[in-house]
């Protein structure tokens, strides 16, 4: 098992790469653990959770509401949680996300700390400390910053998850490499085969090149004010085709990943050749799609968190594994997201 | 107009007090500004809000809910609310609380500030960085710490509130000095008829006085690990009055602090001469009532966010002006509620 640490001035996190249940035991309280999961999980893990009340919410995107976590607040209180409880987060993307609101707010907020199932959260969600639910269509709009006290990824867990799942991860997974690390984009592509027999040594190597670069940055920006909006690469188109057509995260964010490369050529920031390469590693991971830009795309991104004042702050690539961000007016955008439909539906 | 300053590693807030809407209006930015109040309160200051979308609450503490500070993050994202946006919480104590949470988690925080209208927001519910709603009948279960950037004390607004709303901050007031300023404690007695006149002045150096105690003791322990637990005086038995009878706080909050008293001569930590003192001050003021302790008041008080792992954390005094932090058992509780309201059936 290895350990990398995330020390910020809100709150330090522990890293546990490649450990397994047995390993986090002695870090949580002997009374008081409250294991927030989702029904799928608790059929799968259930008999090695820890000693604790557990929690369950359905599966799913649909369960990242402020109902949910209002909701799961009241059960907490119903079975006694105080002040010195402790809230474990088993489970991926959706579980972190509500269960780290969860310890932000109840009682003005508790200890906690995630187990993370899958692949998108050991590469991404559980890292970093951000939470969040979605309001109405708009994904993560309410949240907070609170780094958990120790995020422990199993790699071994990751045999149980679907292709789909597997997918959307190596989605967020080479999302890292295109804003950072060049070699890391085109190792994963090149171990693409390899990878999809869930081998834990080699996934456990990726997630960690991976994680190293997102604790990195987040560490020089726990709370966004610049450089870590590079992790949202992707995203802003990722998001609206993500609510629109319903696909996984990862899947939407890897389409958003092309899309933010084709605006970054279109902008003249990067060279059309960059944009080809990306093409075809997502096509070889199994990650290109073609969904069309929805109607009313700018709009939705202008009320993504994203946006800031009538322009939207953009993540495009300079190359593939280095990525910037360019202010971009919503007229400016309109005109881009018109070009790419008619390309699109141009075939 | 004099400012305090409160600097905690959190955030910073600067109270002003005694100046007026007209005097924050150079700290306030000049778009994305979001003015949350009550329905009350708009109809009487609506005229002088500063520009600003304005989001309207029902008055009371019914609007203190998870649900309604959805709502308005729902209502702020409809209106374009981004980033860059800014919250001010314009109203009494349920205002401000649910303001502060708002800006809390919309897009994972934004800035915030208060013009606090009521005696009790500008001796208490302002100051200090906490927000909350309650979770069915159990008060600021939820929440976070967060510093408003300033907080206005109009001293001129208070001549608007009900006598019922006055007294209740009365209340909030005697509890600064109960705590820890006895001169504070008799001033405010012997001043009662000529603070009813409302004269901004008079009220204008009570509220400093005690607002310099509750900016005290938030800057040596902002996060409420130890030394602010004293302002918690009279609340755990006070939350459950209120929540029980349907009393306006500073009235339950009152009744607790000599309930608190008893306990405190029970405990042998108080000479009963004290609690006499303060018994008397109570009513000089118009704040002594008598209702019973209902019926299940220590599970309620347990669940309440003041209690750790099965005993409370109880602020008791040694006398007037000194508080003390004590913790007792449950069962403990139990003997001393039935002492109590035996006594109390008595007469």
């Amino acid at each position: 098992m290895k350990r990398i640490r995330i020390n910020t001035p809100e709150g330090k996190s522990i890293l546990l790469m490649g450990g397994t249940v047995r390993d986090i035991l002695p870090l949580l309280p002997r009374k008081g653990l409250f294991i927030i999961t989702d029904t799928n999980v608790r059929k799968i893990y259930g008999s090695i959770f820890p000693p604790g009340e557990v929690l369950a919410i359905e599966p799913g995107e649909k369960s990242k509401t402020l109902a949910v976590a209002g909701e799961l607040c009241r059960q907490m209180l119903e079975a006694g949680a105080d002040r010195t409880s402790f809230v474990l987060g088993f489970g991926g993307g959706v579980v972190c996300d509500v269960a780290g609101l969860v310890a932000s707010i109840y009682m003005r907020g508790v200890r906690h700390a995630f187990i993370s199932t899958t692949l998108l959260s050991q590469v991404d969600a559980s890292i970093g400390g951000k939470t969040g639910v979605n309001l109405g269509e708009y994904k993560n709009i309410l949240g907070t910053f609170r780094q958990p006290e120790f995020v422990l990824c199993d790699h071994e867990m990751l045999s149980t998850l679907s292709d789909e799942e597997f997918r959307s991860g190596l989605g967020e997974l080479l999302k890292h490499g295109a804003i950072r690390d060049r070699n890391l984009f085109f190792d994963v592509a090149a171990a693409a085969d390899r990878l999809s027999s869930r081998d834990p040594r080699i996934l456990g190597d990726f997630i960690m090149r991976a994680v190293r670069i997102k604790a990195g940055v987040v560490k020089r920006d726990p709370l966004e004010k610049g450089l870590r909006r590079i992790l949202n690469f992707g995203h802003t188109f990722g998001h609206v085709l993500e609510t629109h057509y319903k696909i996984p995260h990862g899947m939407a964010v890897a389409q958003g990943m092309i899309i933010a490369a084709e605006l970054s050529v279109w902008k003249g920031e990067m060279p059309h050749s960059e944009l080809r390469l990306l093409q075809v590693t997502m096509e070889k991971t199994g990650l290109l799609t073609d969904y069309r830009l929805p109607a009313g795309v700018v709009n939705m991104m202008a009320k993504d968190k994203k946006s800031e004042a009538g322009s939207l702050n953009f993540v495009l690539l300079r190359m593939v594994g280095k990525a910037i961000v360019r202010k971009i007016p919503v007229t400016e955008l309109q005109a881009f997201v018109s070009y790419y439909n008619e390309k699109q539906d141009s075939g």
